[in-house]
């Protein structure tokens, strides 16, 4: 863990360092996955089976008429389910999906003076594929996040894909997939199930776009098939930047830097206060709270290599610092809470207030918890109901309103060298 | 050119083909691509005023003090512009303006009946790059169009890129850059502009996001700095998709088609007609206007290779065949040309009604023309404000809304084995 100063004649530097830390060690799986792809594009789903029982131990009796996942099988995995845990599923399912709603997009048409009208319209993805992870990275709560908004933008087909090594899944994923209304699940995983998705199978038929997170070679596998299908942003390890002024409780600051912490060794946790005792009270509170924190090796790690704290003389110093950093989660617990996240740019999400820890954003908050990592929230947004929706521009001209635009447009073309485009316009107006 | 029918027996498959034709070997420069960027990264300047020297052709005598466009070279260019296309480019940029302005999206906050505030706020990108092709692909409506967005959004800062080899440049493209408000050119392209636009040099500085058409060398940048910096859509070569009936004029379509064949030998004109006589009509117009077009040998070229004439019985059989094909552009010159339009799920622009040539919308109709290619409308939009805003959303509990919604999330984060999530809400509540 970093301490730093911003008084501190060598703060310019080691904020710089802070800031370009890799934390990501990008495995070389291209070559691989290339060839994965190749061959599920070849041979199909028989490509599909062998992979599956290879990489997740499905043995020989692992046909493609088992890559279905039934809905009798569904049924029985909601009824294995927890009771407790599927009503706060189902209490995060609404409440996401009322959030949602308030993201659906209006078209627009307008006939402006010389008669041209111009607008757009949105229309559902025609389909769209959600990749779960399976094992311990496989979150019921991103299965939510991920179908929820695709369900709200009226996506009449949204297909999951979810690897079972060795025959393991957990039913509250299934749950997730059915509170939120995904139409086919597959049990198929990794650079093949991807394949799957963007080029088809005879199981399996293709979808317009691919979302949901994964390991190195479902990254690598969704930027092979970019172009082909549509892809969400690739997801990064997890980060939280807290502004927090001498006020702010040091254990529930600490509490929710692990909270980021334990989510990865690779995650990153960040402390700016104006307050020496705050940032004292915190890194105190934060060791003690990770002696009893189940996931305490994964934190320790994450907190000590990328972990930091900066003093600040105020939060007006701040402000650049946040839009450098662009934090996918911004917690801002300060007096002047909502003025300060009015100066702030760059930020996936920000939590306001002292009760607003950001675990509540992850469940049952409403907003979506897929978040811009790395310092992209420089220039992308979290996951939304646009992301399953896209814009058709409109234009109609009557014969009044060619005449009166036509010359200009007759000019623009021949000073590009482009004179069919000249002449498309100029034989309707008799030119 | 192919000729195809809706009730012939091997239909299926021709439009198949047709589908899944390749229009675009790409080429394979991704190893020297990679070598450009790493050397702008490690030499800065130096490597931008080397490349700039071999590739462009400029001299011994190029430095990089020389890499800016400066103001007065700017005015002198739009001085030696003619009057009568900076007259027709104002037009554009004012249309295009008026247009996009209708896009700005609306900040959004609302409360819950538990007294949960979530909403989201909408900020511009920091800064953006722009590139601009030189040579014959340098079009000054294309600056607009990308250019203009970005003001509208109310992109800070927003950069210019445009080689010029032999030092030459189309004076319309810096009256364009002057137009629609770009801060900073200079005169640098390549692999080795979108590279210094990514990292930064000693005199240009780095930007959250590049857009702009380009070269294989563009593009295959493009693809490698995505990540450090966001970019727009990789562009393919240009389509368009007419259906008319037997009202529509041979000669207007044959115009049309020959408009978007112009482009490249890679693009596509297809009619889908229901109506014999204007099938061929249509193809005797285009071999007839094909005798006086400057650019006939690009056009023929791509007729040839990627033109169809697609028969159908009536324009429902149309509808599937259009969301299967995408199109970038969709002109539409039937008797019951909007209702036809709303059936139809997947294109970039829809032209309604036989005064709706696709060429005023590459001008002067308003909305962009920057558009999905090669079947990416199934899952993309054409370039707009949005493109340079970021969405952050935005959460506030209360003590009380947190008590309520807190037992939830703790259940949630306990059923994924995040127990420092839990803790994190549980705290608050003295759980």
């Amino acid at each position: 863990m970093v301490r730093l100063d911003s008084q501190a004649p060598n703060f310019a530097a080691d904020f710089a360092r802070l800031l370009t830390a890799k934390r990501e060690i990008a495995e070389d799986v291209d070559e691989a996955v290339r060839g994965i792809i190749a061959d599920v594009v070849a041979r199909g789903d028989a490509a599909l089976v062998e992979f599956t029982r290879r990489f997740d131990r499905l043995g020989p009796d692992f046909f493609a008429d088992a890559l279905r996942i039934t809905e009798a099988e569904i049924d029985a995995a909601v009824a294995a389910c927890p009771a407790e845990a599927l009503e706060a599923l189902r209490l995060a399912a609404e409440r996401i999906e009322a959030f949602h709603a308030q993201q659906k997009p209006h078209d627009h048409r307008a006939t402006d003076a010389l008669g041209v009208t111009a607008g757009w319209r949105w229309t559902a993805l025609e389909s769209v594929g959600l990749y779960v992870p399976g094992g311990t990275a496989s979150y019921p709560s991103s299965v939510l996040m991920n179908a929820v908004p695709a369900r709200v933008a009226g996506v009449p087909r949204i297909v999951m894909v979810v690897p079972t090594p060795d025959n393991t899944l957990n039913p509250l994923v299934l749950a997730a997939a059915r509170l939120s209304g995904v139409h086919e699940v597959y049990r198929v995983g990794g650079a093949q199930a991807v394949a799957a998705l963007a080029y088809g199978t005879a199981s399996i038929a293709p979808v317009a776009k691919i979302v949901g997170p994964g390991n190195a070679w479902v990254a690598a596998a969704k930027r092979r098939v970019f172009g082909q299908v549509g892809i969400d942003m690739i997801a990064g390890p997890s980060e939280v930047l807290i502004l927090a002024d001498g006020h702010a409780n040091p254990d529930w600051i600490a509490a929710d830097l692990l909270a980021q912490a334990e989510h990865d060794t690779a995650a990153q946790a960040v402390l700016i206060t104006d307050s020496v005792e705050l940032a004292e009270a915190a890194e105190t509170a934060v060791e003690r709270a990770l002696t009893t924190l189940p996931r305490a090796e994964i934190a320790r790690a994450s907190w000590r290599d990328y972990g930091a704290i900066i003093r600040v003389r105020n939060f007006d110093e701040a402000v650049p610092l946040v839009d450098r950093l662009a934090p996918e989660h911004l917690e801002i617990e300060t007096q002047d809470a909502e003025a300060l996240a009015s100066k702030v740019r760059n930020a996936g999400a920000i939590f306001l207030g002292s009760h607003t820890p950001e675990a509540i954003g992850d469940y049952v908050g409403g907003p979506n918890h897929v978040l811009p990592t790395a310092r992209s929230a420089r220039f992308s947004s979290g996951l939304g109901v646009l992301d399953f929706m896209k814009r058709t521009t409109i234009l109609a001209c009557t014969p009044e309103s060619l005449r009166a635009l036509g010359p200009a447009a007759i000019t623009l073309g021949r000073s590009e060298g482009l004179e069919g485009h000249a002449r498309s316009v100029a034989i309707r107006l008799n030119l």
